[in-house]
């Protein structure tokens, strides 16, 4: 005598597959859904079987977005010289808050992880040299995070793009702001040291 | 320009509404997915669609089951003068893992919280001593979780059920298997001394 419905050990199954969803948040989780009412459900199964169809990656940049191209690099007003590579789609919308970058993008889709069984071409770097090699592109930004396979990536690209005589800068490393010197590790205080500037 | 296409937020915004995930881990999740093949999405629409059809609350313990009678109350071999009230159908399949009781359950469906609106007329109490006047009940366990609200609930519902003129009892408090006793909270430890039982 199985105490769980099976529809509703299917849901949890299914809501486990997800990234840091284990079983018991899974179960959580459905049980909450059982109790909602059942167009909450419908609504949010809509989403799920519309979202692959109506999300496209774009043909030049690789981001998630519902045109293709996307609005960025079909905007004239974006700087096409300038390019900013980033790790996965979702980091977009958090440089274009700072209003920082005027540039294009260009999604890798992850970031090398030979312990994970990413290597270079899982990744979007064969589109990243045709496009460099294509267009007039004079500086390439790297915004990986700085951690072991983002830095990885980043001398694996900084290589290959150097060899095309092109820019490569990445971002800078330092103290975030509110940080306290106190607890700051050994390798950001050494970079915000290396990378100090000048008051004016 | 919105920088996140309509249908990645929608389903960004179903995610959030799930108890414990907030925008950060439903933006995670959802990006997630979309990386996935299309059939694991409508395996999991197909999930949620389901669930509230196959799932249904059982008339006599209102527990979820796909069968009412659910199988616990409509099994002849379980003792129908024990019953032990839970506060959620997700409770008793904890209960029936350690083989300790042969009774029958009654889910409340929550527990009494006045500062979360909970009132007793909002769970299944008038349902329980409906119950308890029909049947030939004669013990009821309250096997609620030890906080305020559950024990507010085993208050309320020891109250009541004692004017039936029905034995109450409810889990015992102690400390648990593996635990410190350097580590153990002092209410914890009181049970424990107060409960304390004979070596034989």
């Amino acid at each position: 005598m199985s105490p769980t419905p099976r529809a509703l050990e299917r849901l949890i199954r299914e809501f486990t597959k997800l990234p840091g969803i284990g079983p018991k948040t899974a179960e959580r989780l459905v049980y909450y859904l059982l109790k909602q009412p059942k167009e909450e459900l419908i609504s949010m199964a809509e989403g799920l079987r519309q979202v692959k169809d109506e999300v496209v990656n774009c043909s030049q940049c690789f981001r998630f977005s519902d045109q293709n191209p996307c609005p960025i690099c079909s905007n004239n007003k974006r700087d096409k010289s300038i390019l900013c590579v980033v790790a996965e789609s979702q980091n977009i919308p958090v440089i274009e808050k700072t209003g920082a970058f005027a540039g294009v993008y260009h999604v890798l889709g992850g970031l090398i992880s030979p312990l994970e069984g990413i290597t270079p071409d899982k990744l979007k770097i064969a589109e990243l040299e045709k496009r460099l090699k294509n267009n007039g592109v004079k500086e390439v930004i790297l915004a990986l995070n700085p951690d072991l396979d983002g830095e990885t990536t980043s001398l694996y690209l900084a290589k290959l793009i150097k060899s095309l005589n092109i820019k490569v800068t990445r971002l800078a490393r330092g103290l975030p702001m509110g940080a306290d010197l106190e607890y700051a590790d050994e390798i950001t205080l050494e970079s915000a040291i290396i990378g100090r500037r000048e008051v004016l």
